[in-house]
């Protein structure tokens, strides 16, 4: 996979992770939901931030959840056993090299991965030949152009392009989500059907304020005001200033907007 | 009210208008009825793009739509008379001097006026005291910052940015969606909520294709080339690369996003 930067490896990253499915699990996956008996294969589960709410709300299913991570995995599987779910195997695997045969499974699921992959267009053929005919899969992506807010901060965009720059320089892509329709269907998925989850947060919705702006993304801005620093993409000063304008957004009159894409194909 | 730029004023602009409340009509519209026996005000009804979809949803309520343009107040009246609505009544005047007492109004309506007004904080004020105590008001805003496309463009993101600089220039705010619910809580109203409507285009949805972001957004920048330029936004030559850009949108790998917020509030 060849990416330096990549969420989920580290401690305060599995927080804010857990953190942002806890906050999102309703917006991105209460409809998604497999039938009893079906085989499904989660691509990436990292430390398991999906892969809890996808089993609890699918018993009859079976999930075989794999990650590159070994660190990841055994995180992952720790919770998932505190949870009591029977229903999900683990395995280490790289999404370019799984060791499962053709149309194994009835559906595939794959959350915050694609815009890790230098090659996430080589990747969905993959996934696509492991699918029986009929079977779906589900692409969760986020995208960081869609972020915008009330007041506005030319420094608070800065800080977010960093991000953005710093996911590019590691072979990824942080404006993913408004391709999933496009990569769906150049890899040969048919009724690609996308439907975007976009957050809105202002000060009614005081659990999105804490849990989604602050928690969620202004952490996220925050943890790579490092590896920003430096590579030369901003000053430290400038940087400062645009995490306390995001953590402005949080205020009685502040306004906060980011959207995940969800799409679900088929493979024929 | 001031300003130099306002839409609907211009045949070409009224037909891009009655486009975009066809094509968004259902998403916009749609879960706005008012019950029979209500009187609406509706503030800035232009030649009457959202009127006709208003009247015809709520036969049982009585409209007053003004709007501070007699050319237009015709159109309206002209396109109400061909479809056979009984239950509007039209009446020029200014939002910041209308002829109606305290507490005359179930409803009011505001749909794309906002943008234009140099001091939307204080109109908001004006249209809370001609309602009722329990009286809504419906605010509906576009935002251009919610813009964003694949593939993804300098120039098209600068073409986007002259229409947003004219408005400022006359006093406008073309970023104002973002900004309904503090505005509507400044204003004294209470139980504000918002929904975004983003309109999200991919191939598979053809009508948004050529409806939306053919025929409403891209038609809307293309409007502004000649001011634009005449004003040193940007030269001419890259601002037809921007709208050829966001022609490009519109082909099978395209993507195109933008969003409005309807904001519902409360008189007390």
């Amino acid at each position: 996979m060849g990416h330096q930067y990549v969420h989920g490896y580290h401690p305060r990253e599995n927080e804010r992770l857990h953190d942002q499915a806890g906050t999102l699990v309703e917006l991105l996956h209460s409809d998604t939901r497999y039938p009893a008996g079906s085989v499904v294969l989660e691509v990436g589960c990292g430390v398991g931030a999906q892969t809890l709410t996808l089993a609890r709300q699918s018993p009859g299913a079976r999930f075989v959840s794999v990650d590159i991570s070994a660190d990841s995995l055994a995180e992952a599987e720790r919770r998932a056993d505190l949870a009591g779910l029977t229903n999900v195997e683990f395995r280490q695997a790289d999404i370019f090299a799984l060791p499962f045969a053709d149309g194994s499974f009835d559906h595939v699921f794959v959350c915050f991965v694609l815009e890790h992959l230098t090659r996430p267009v080589e990747a969905l053929p993959i996934l696509r030949r492991l699918l029986r005919p009929g079977g779906t899969i589900t692409v969760i992506e986020g995208d960081h152009g869609s972020t915008y807010f009330h007041p506005d901060s030319a420094a608070a965009q800065q800080a977010i392009d960093c991000l953005i720059q710093l996911q590019r320089m590691a072979g990824g892509n942080a404006l993913i989500g408004r391709q999933v329709y496009p990569l769906l269907r150049e890899a040969g998925f048919d009724a690609v059907r996308i439907s975007p989850r976009m957050v809105y947060v202002d000060a009614s919705r005081h659990e999105l304020v804490d849990g989604f702006t602050r928690k969620t993304f202004t952490a996220m801005i925050e943890g790579v005001r490092e590896p920003a620093v430096a590579a030369g993409l901003i000053e430290p000063g400038t940087f400062d200033a645009g995490v306390q304008d995001l953590h402005r957004t949080t205020e009685p009159d502040g306004v906060f907007c980011y959207t995940f894409f969800k799409g679900v194909a088929e493979a024929t």
